[in-house]
């Protein structure tokens, strides 16, 4: 373990099938007034909402509602939030739904006393909060952005056409999530496959970097075992709820924090397919899977032991008889294989990116310094090149 | 992931060489009155007891003491603490030393404002507590028990023979703990590996139950894998800084609830082990190795495929040409090849056990029902009659 940090995580997780029934007891932690917070009609076609609004008013709760929060979500919606958390001066701030829905309601959390623009503030500037925080709850309907025990939290301003995520500290982080892996079946296989594939690179964005030997990595193997193994009993069966279980799981450790301790880290593919969601409003995962490979290709040379290391630990694959790249190779090789089997994207075409949008994307591309290689602006683009043109197909 | 649970553990933990930097300001969240509780003389030769008295006067405190806690804290030194923390009606107790003493300021932080005999209400009923709860922070100096990010608290009746551990909930877990790797460069290499195995045993404890595929059983892999790398490199060199930090994380995480969740476990080690403490006041780590493997092998028929596992996934074994019997069994063998390099106690003589004693031990030991198989008291009799017999080593 390098260097000094802290390790703090006070979200409270309630897991299972009956897990909403904790909710009652976490709401009387708080005052009466809840900002509910949502996207689509799913939590409603599904009964989600009225079992949420049920509890809430047997608890007592006055409830105000932001609906349509959109999977990316943007400033002005943000704006809107912020409008509605302050005018009703709420005690708590309620998720229901996925990834996107939960950085949501952080960002209003932070940003509803604000006294600046805190697009500029949080954001643009990355600041840390210095106003009144307004307590977060979610309830998560799918997985893979790990957003339920963290402190991150994405948005997008589309006129700019900049995708930001500010990783708040411990202040911000959900003081409770409901986690039901039963909720997480109705989403459709596409999306789970693109959340499974979000988790999966979160573990490889702590994972590969860093020379050293450390506890940190050996759990990121097992977390990246356990999502290997489930996500193909989900594919053949995906109301399995052993398999859905363990791939909340893992998604939830996957990025609250723990991985990246005492460690180096990259986040080089995040900022790739962020730049590349500015431009298309792509599924975030599917923006991740598009440009990893030619991505993990390029940066192999400068990291082979792990490359390496991660063919064997995770991949099973047998390095007798391989030169030290054969294996990381073949490591990749196996990845792929299973990328396929999950159906997530591997090229940008797929994804509504087009040649003239290059340039652009590189542009918007923050070239971090944490993984093995830090890229040029040139580097960006050959990989999103290499994407395009399907040379991973 | 099986049932449904609820994760929480808001201990804020400070790791690294500087960690102590961290005390002055988790301080200015108490009031002025701390209670210091720590062990024998290693703490003042060494400076470190100097270096935090000075942290607590330049905050301000006033320090009240109670030293010498033991390497099994008795249930009079827990009335003695009470008395003393009673007394100066101490807003903090501040635990300097190993699991005991983080084991001991537990106790006495749940016992103080107790209204009846805390060993009858916290120990022989295990019950919550319903009074006033000091707040613990722990500055760690071994490794092992884990006790600095969980409610555990292990308290000896040495008159009436009995060693009861209770694992209170989060609202007992140190409220912030300092974990300083090099402090524990000093500790003699005999406690140094019965540290290691101790905490190897409390993933062992929580990995041999159950028949799910469990992502936490993949976490407990990696942590049982990076443990058994940085023992060999902290046996070569106990100053090997790396090592031994990655030692000191691993064991934290291999008891800080995160490995039972929605899972059953199994504990069966660790009752006879305290079984065996209660009569001998043997190191615990070391009854603990005495106990494992003619444990494991009276349970392996009734667990194969995880013992299996654990000799593929945790030991390398190539299972090819094996039956699964004889892949877990080369598993175990591994086991004690490692036990031995650490030079763990293998069997009960070296602890000072004498067949006479048997009889007590067995009836001191609880038998519990989550693990592969429910035991006996005779089974119990045979497995300490195994390690007595040096049938292990």
């Amino acid at each position: 373990m390098l260097g000094n940090f802290t390790y703090h995580n006070p979200t409270r997780l309630h897991f299972g099938e009956q897990a909403l029934e904790e909710l009652a007891g976490e709401l009387k932690e708080y005052g009466s007034r809840v900002l509910l917070v949502y996207g689509g009609g799913s939590i409603k076609r599904y009964g989600l909402y009225d079992q949420v609004v049920e509890v809430l008013k047997k608890s007592g709760k006055e409830i105000f509602e932001v609906p349509d929060v959109m999977p990316n979500p943007t400033v002005d919606k943000l704006y809107e939030g912020c409008a509605a958390a302050k005018a009703a001066d709420v005690d708590l701030i309620l998720a229901v739904g996925g990834g996107s829905v939960c950085d949501y309601a952080k960002a209003v959390s932070v940003s509803a006393w604000c006294e600046e623009d805190p697009w500029e503030k949080y954001y643009l500037r990355m600041e840390e909060p210095d106003n009144q925080i307004i307590p977060v709850g979610c309830i998560l309907t799918m997985v893979g952005t790990g957003s339920e025990m963290n402190g991150g939290s994405v948005i997008t301003n589309p006129t700019q056409k900049r995708k930001i995520g500010h990783v708040f500290g411990s202040n911000v982080m959900p003081r409770f999530t409901i986690l039901n892996p039963a909720l997480t079946f109705t989403v459709p296989l596409r999306q789970m496959s693109a959340g499974i594939y979000d988790a999966f690179n979160h573990i490889c964005e702590q994972y590969f970097s860093g020379q050293d030997d450390n506890t940190t990595d050996y759990l990121a193997e097992g977390l990246m075992c356990s999502l290997i193994v489930s996500s193909r009993r989900a594919l053949k069966d995906p109301k399995d709820y052993e398999a859905r279980s363990n791939i909340m799981w893992a998604a939830t450790w996957a990025l609250n924090t723990l991985l990246a301790m005492g460690k180096s880290t990259d986040w080089e593919v995040h900022m790739i397919g962020q730049a590349v969601g500015a431009y298309t409003d792509a599924t975030h995962g599917m923006t991740l899977s598009a440009v990893s490979l030619p991505y993990y290709r390029k940066i192999l040379p400068d990291g082979l032991p792990k490359f390496a290391r991660f063919a064997a630990n995770v991949w099973g694959i047998d390095a007798r008889g391989k030169s030290q790249e054969e294996l990381a190779l073949a490591g990749l090789d196996a990845m792929k294989g299973w990328m396929q089997e999950l159906g997530v994207a591997l090229d940008l075409r797929q994804l509504g990116v087009k040649e003239e949008m290059l340039e652009g994307i590189a542009d918007g591309t923050f070239l971090l310094t944490g993984g093995y290689r830090t890229l040029t602006r040139q580097d960006v683009i050959e990989i999103l090149r290499e994407s395009l043109e399907g040379e991973n197909v």
